[in-house]
């Protein structure tokens, strides 16, 4: 089935989050990998735990609590840090081959992201990326991998599930809409194994720039 | 408002999961611990993961894709060690002083864990520990801290929230059971920070040694 639209997720994706490891590194000599890994580790459980728990907090609230908490976990002082390490949400570089890719796709394109408006906005922007739709978990008060997120792209863009193509460098973000009926491509630049969620993705590519041979298929 | 009745969760509250750590390294030596953590982690975010996504299966089944996880990504070949590993789950040693404080406290107790009863019953058969119920999550398929999971033990038990004392040694265990509405102590072992969740338990202790003292404040 031809696809109607192609559906991105942000962080990680097309957005490299480098510059938050560097930012880190730079606030916190020789800490800045292990206050990144953690502060990303806890950023997500957060997004899980809170909507289990039916306790939504818009994603920059909950950034900035994932980061207190991991500064306290590893016995360094957040306070003068936390601003500069918070604004580096609003100005990520998008991966080298972005731009390219999503100019040479002739579909509907949207990002479908856990970030609230007031970080997602800003950084889309600033990025100067052409989408046709920003899409944020916000309104519906509740976080990735829960089904009606990726209804909502559903709805919003006025494309049947089938004919949505989703892409994500999350490897359960990918499979969390795969569950949901999109069409699936994990971007897993790592290397990673796949994760044991009872789905697999239609494609696993290395990089966003092999999406338009996938989707060519 | 006195306590009509005390809730705990199992795994490393009750339990201790060390002797998983120790089998790790028997297995995989110079490895154990990164394996284990790993694990751990894993097993986590697929309870919450699969809850979100409305895909749940039981906690031995998901501690079996957590562990084929975890492996693979450390480029260890799980085969030969998945049953001895799996089997650590039925015979984990409560910690030393959880017979003597549940006996000196004169109250309704509960299991409530997201342990599925196959790997739950066995351990507290195993362990012969006296409590008045079992609870498991399986019958909702859904992981803590989903509210529905300790609204449970409200039903179950025949005690209003306000009287039930809830203790774990997850913190975000803890909060999900105070977010719901119990009384709750979070045994915090390892001095880690408090999740920043919005909600705070009623103590925070070293131990379960220090429960009865806590209980009679």
């Amino acid at each position: 089935m031809t696809l109607g639209a192609l559906v991105f997720d942000a962080y990680g994706t097309l957005y490299d989050v480098h510059s938050v490891v560097q930012r880190c590194e730079t606030c916190f000599p020789g800490k800045g990998t292990q206050l990144s890994l953690l502060w990303r580790a806890k950023q997500l459980e957060y997004t899980w735990q809170r909507s289990l728990m039916q306790r939504y907090v818009p994603f920059s609230q909950l950034t900035r609590e994932a980061l207190s908490y991991s500064c306290a976990a590893l016995g360094l002082d957040a306070a003068e840090h936390m601003e500069p390490l918070m604004a580096e949400y609003h100005c990520l570089a998008p991966f080298p081959e972005v731009r390219e890719v999503l100019e040479r796709l002739p579909l509907k394109k949207a990002i479908l992201s856990n970030g609230s408006p007031d970080l997602l906005m800003p950084l889309v922007r600033h990025s100067d990326l052409h989408l046709d739709a920003i899409l944020s978990v916000d309104q519906l008060r509740v976080y990735k991998p829960a089904p009606q997120v990726y209804e909502m792209a559903v709805k919003r863009l006025g494309v049947a599930k089938e004919r949505i193509g989703f892409v994500s460098s999350n490897c359960w973000d990918a499979l969390g809409a795969k569950s949901f009926g999109f069409r699936v491509w994990w971007i897993n630049r790592t290397g990673a194994p796949l994760d044991r969620l009872d789905f697999e993705p239609d494609g696993a590519l290395h990089g966003l720039g092999d999406l338009p041979a996938a989707l060519a298929q």
